[in-house]
């Protein structure tokens, strides 16, 4: 990670915000700092990615008393991509508690990259975390519902109630993923040959796919983030998501495992937990406080956004959010 | 983990702790639910700690306004093991800095065992973290000074200071693990064979062998916890050991990775960063608000104390100090 | 490997075989001394498998003049399994030649086991081997023809030429397998995903499925085997089936891989090519020698039939047909 | 490995060499059609092997018979290296038998690199085969004797049994090596902590220094592969070194895993078993015929001899040595 941090000192840490006026000046800052900054490259591993403006970036904030703050492309829709993982999981918590889904999906960081089979391998075909694409897998497979459709709409249904307003489906994105998911396909067959789903491995994928490719903005995200900060409840629509143990519970996961083998690096910087996707957004809680969505398309080698790491890495700091 | 919360709510995390007197019932609390939790098995993969009273258990909370908290053997001395690579991190961050100590130690977590050479393999000789063996050697290698000696006399004056009282060599232990610590020399080999430390191998392994034999006792620990929860200044000698910046990053690396591949779950059921060690102790931080030190020797399969895990989980809980 | 050498002297291998009735004895005693070797299981990792008659047990040597050796049931019809990985792999070589094959297909031991992903994610998707899974199936991707029908086509036919008679498909075994056979569609899923096959992964395994559940007999195997020890000639029918450098690199890659994690063992042991089949059958190549086919069901953990092995050691003992 | 086979037609192997005259002439071609295969680097892991003149390139081919045949440096000494391992090995089988060396010491590929550790844990310390250097530093550990000079002497005293000559230590190779070789200690220290071997790690690796130091020559090579291919027995001083069956193990061991991860590759090419070592050295042995010793000093990416490799390829094909 490439951070600035120049004349920005370390907040302390309280229960509290600053006040309002703090955090709106603080959102306009991490997005004017950063928004020359240029390396990066914009994802092209699914064709349509490619096509991103890469100039793009939008910062916002949301408190858990309701309040937004945003500075530049911050109401541009982005396909939600891996950030998905973690609210997906949220859900699954919430039906089916704290100890099956830690059995079933797992907790604990593989060490290796969100694609591997490796670990899929050396542990018996247990998924080990939700965040890596196995256990993402595994985790969209819980969801409720007979058919592929009843978990499809379960999904949907289920992340429009974090964003406090009704998703879409980017459909050229979902086509374009699906025409070069094989990758994902292989490793749902994995699953299934380790008797670890329960469903069809090509119709589990394809609601995956669908998952990935709803389209959010980095308001949406500072919402979804700010209803995990807040105990569940969603605090624009005021709406109880899921509980609060599910909110402590996928905090934890997202804390330990959110960006694959760097989510060590990721807490040491920004000291909060995350989850990042591929085509530029991430999303970050501080939790009883707020949440973060930030978006920019150009992304390091580690296929996380360059000026969202910045602008994230600054708030962090600015209103002092590190947990530790 | 097996862990007990009939009837505990979650207390919501604030900045603050309850006060003296509730946590002085919740200590006296941790301690009597748990001292007959009898599963377990004294560790033996080093003889002299096979002889240790299985049925010692004490519990220790110490507060960043210098209150202690104690029930049980919580005056007991016991052999720090692992629990002093978060501490000797700490030593050597303050003298590096944050940048040096990431790129030459590391911050992520492996996936794999404590004493795994694959990890090591896999990534060209970087030690990862300095919470495996391969990264707590490389740790201690940093440590300042020209002799192996020179490093010694760093390491107790310092984690002398983390404890407010001057810590001690259990020469006994030391020996013990002298005779039987291969696969240390073994790892410490493959660091100089990848030119991962500038200093003899043998010499660095019979410091940290040393550093793992010091004394400490479940009192000691909550203060060199607090220390940490304090911004680096001990609550009880009111020294500043290390800086604020120094704590936050031993915290986060702690939090990824002191409980080696299971780490993701102790985040998952504690919600705070911890470190074990195999005589039986845990050190448990709570930012800005308090140290938790346990000790007992009985032990499950992954080496962490059974009753310590769970009077930590309950005073998390009865506390309300989970971090999510 | 269990075997027993009592009171058989190793002949001198010479590039000959004893005389005619020195071979029929030996082939007689070869099945009389372990017809009562009682242990091992017949294979349940396919249920139709687990119906076989563990009594079963036939040997068979055919020599490269054309003579023919058996005894007991080597007239019995069992699944070919993987030992139509050799001839598969010969067939593609005698298509594109020893650089080709060598490139696509690979010939070095991955060291682990028959179906792993393991060795796939560490070497980019590229098989390594035509003997483990991954390998057989990119192999037959390799078959000439448009469809899949015409690559079965292909395999039956080239495969009948090998036996000398028209083999035929077990459609039971064939039908089992398929429903089974998850493992094999997410090995094939990942070739894909690496690039490294051109063809569908669902229509390639389903051909692969058909090629392993073929009919043949002991005697079968052994005229197949004395095919490549016969420089390519079928030594029943005349006809010339692939070249003679052919055999030399499918015997050799045989050497190399034909048991996979065990390969160093069988040659440790027997000394020659082979390759053995979970349903109880097991080739092998004396060069310039002879053939000898086995067959019997019961497997030892390594999934080797345990009296084909002892009679095939046997054989290459009496016989003098250790190549070293 | 870029080989060059123009013109030169696969004779068919049969039991006996052309006559004296073609081997003759076929060696001198061996020489001639590669001298300035100008590929390649000199070795330069250790920094003596680095001032090797590039140039210097020796074949010779001893028959069983007693009969030499030499062209080019074939008289110019090397230190033997990692060829030394076959020897220790089979002096190691005379001594112990076929299954005490198997169980200890292991015969099946790893698919890793020579020095590899992973394979190592992965297989709870077993040495897997004794090509790769653990199990070459284990093999060495089982010589006879009391003390490390006891093991060097039957070391030094085997290895001149089989050269025919009375080998010598090269003193400046083994400093040179010894200031170098932390991998190999490590690998030592790692087998001593899995309870594999049963004597000081450093002072096993010190013998095993010292072996991979002795002297030889391309001539050497010839007599000692031509021991192995005669049965034990040297066929220029008549001595019987080991016994016909260590002879078999040793080349079935050095078939399966003579090159490392490229074994699967030689075996494909050459079709014998072979040996190579990092000073630009490869020994290869065509059971009951001869034996192959080529030397010079360029390597490719492997670490084998490039002009080494293609002197045993033209010779494999030429005298029609591939045992497939």
């Amino acid at each position: 990670m490439e951070l600035d941090f120049e004349g920005v000192a370390q907040r302390v840490s309280t229960g509290l915000l600053p006040g309002w006026d703090a955090v709106e000046e603080h959102v306009a800052a991490a997005h004017s700092r950063n928004r020359s900054a240029g390396s990066g490259e914009v994802a092209d591993y699914i064709p349509i990615l490619a096509e991103a403006d890469p100039e793009l970036f939008g910062v916002c904030v949301a408190e858990v008393d309701g309040a937004v703050h945003s500075a530049g492309d911050a109401d541009v829709e982005f396909s939600i991509q891996s950030i998905s993982k973690a609210f997906v999981y949220a859900l699954v918590c919430e039906e089916f508690g704290h100890e099956v889904v830690r059995d079933r999906v797992g907790v604990n960081n593989t060490g290796l990259a969100f694609n591997s089979v490796v670990a899929l391998e050396l542990n018996e075909g247990h998924p080990m975390n939700p965040m890596v694409n196995a256990g993402a897998i595994a985790t969209t497979a819980l969801m409720p519902g007979r058919t592929a459709d009843d978990r499809w709409a379960a999904v949907i249904t289920g992340l429009s109630r974090f964003a406090g307003r009704p998703l879409e489906l980017d459909d050229v994105v979902y086509r374009s993923e699906t025409a070069t998911n094989h990758r994902n396909r292989a490793i749902a067959g994995l699953l299934e040959s380790y008797g670890r789903i329960d469903v069809d491995p090509l119709e589990i994928v394809d609601v995956y796919t669908r998952q990935c490719a709803l389209l959010v903005t980095a308001r949406d995200l500072a919402v979804m983030g700010a209803t995990l900060a807040d105990g569940g409840v969603n605090p624009v629509t005021g709406e109880q998501v899921v509980s609060a143990e599910v909110c402590r519970d996928t905090l934890a996961v997202m804390a330990s495992t959110g960006l694959y083998e760097r989510s060590g690096e990721w807490l040491f910087e920004i000291g909060l937990p995350g989850k990042s996707g591929v085509a530029g957004g991430i999303v970050t809680i501080a939790p009883g406080k707020a949440g973060i969505g930030v978006f920019s398309p150009r992304l390091d080698s580690a296929g996380n956004s360059v000026r969202g790491q910045r602008a994230t890495a600054y708030l962090s700091r600015a209103l002092g959010l590190n947990v530790f």
